[in-house]
């Protein structure tokens, strides 16, 4: 599949290369197409390298890996390549101005994945992964057990390839949550993980939803 | 051990009746001494019923079930009998004004039970049990697994005296997030819960959190 990954950041760097990895067809996306994080990755993976738009247009399949704070800029301009593609949110609105512990930039009655959507009315945005650190999406056998991962969006073809797509990197636990406005529920699990960072001392942890 | 409940709701009723039950000295308080729920549950269990205050003054431990609504305008009457106490705040800061889902009338920046620990600083304040339906609260067993619980305060003593009472209750996967502050986090996985009861079909559910 070809897959374009927005975004040079951990979570970007990991899931391409595990992309690539796969056997897909990546193209890493950056601010400028000479951006040095983007050109060492194309370097060390054979994978390819070009501005936001061009891995946006290239992409079946388009993961946004930018930082929360500048995710709802970056993707109001490419529409036009994002149209009728599906688009996973990994990011969090996590705002760290004021210090640790992070707050939410949007939270409780919206959410990132929701401004994202509304930006781009004809594409599919599926919320996901964004509750993990980068090393266990890629690779949840990193924690032990059967842990849980969500996906939300409003349609219901676009959350089956993300589903697919997760099951691929090793996901056994998918709870679909529901349309794009429980990606509020997902986003509001970050400040649990941020101080549950804190207190385990380790990234590769991850919730588990268990039931009767 | 004398154990103040104030709430005759869903959370008050199965936590008091529970007390009752491992042999604990129980009163339940409601907003008048002539609640019929109070009453009703005092003649069932033999436990004491009586106002908040009364409630209150009882308890060495006392606990918080009246609703997150309500919480902070009746808790912020009772600093007196709550002076120097513990205060298991189990209420959260659910707001159904606007229909489904609910939304949090605090949360990311502040909680309900920073706010009550604001209106009390004499009361030991910590925040635990929010995270589960009622009757997963007082029965962990219901829901398989080692699934988790959490504990939010300032003061590690009152913590400790919590910690030992939930697992009296049989809850084995405790988790001290830190001080206050961390309620927020407690608090925000509320949207989530409220979402998985929907998918879920049932309340008797939990996370847990799995570590490598």
């Amino acid at each position: 599949m070809k897959i374009g990954v927005l975004g040079t950041g951990a979570a970007g760097q990991t899931l391409a290369g595990k992309f690539v990895e796969m056997g897909h067809d990546v193209m890493m996306g950056a601010r400028s197409a000479d951006n040095e994080k983007v050109l060492g990755f194309a370097e060390r993976t054979g994978a390819k390298a070009g501005t936001f738009a061009e891995a946006a247009a290239f992409g079946d399949l388009v993961v946004n890996c930018t930082r929360g704070e500048s995710s709802l800029a970056t993707l109001s301009q490419l529409a036009p390549e994002l149209a009728n593609k599906t688009l996973v949110d990994v990011a969090n609105p996590l705002d760290f101005s004021q210090g640790y512990p992070p707050h939410l930039s949007v939270s409780n009655t919206d959410s990132l994945a929701e401004q994202i959507q509304r930006a781009l009315p004809q594409t599919f945005v599926v919320k996901s992964l964004n509750t993990v650190n980068a090393s266990v999406m890629v690779d949840p056998s990193r924690v032990p057990g059967r842990h849980t991962v969500f996906v939300s969006g409003n349609d219901k073809r676009a959350k089956g390839h993300v589903s697919d797509l997760l099951r691929s990197l090793g996901w056994q636990s998918i709870i679909d949550l529901g349309d794009i406005t429980t990606a509020r529920a997902a986003e509001q699990i970050l400040p649990l993980w941020v101080r549950l960072y804190g207190v385990l001392g380790t990234a590769d942890f991850n919730i588990a939803v268990m039931k009767r």
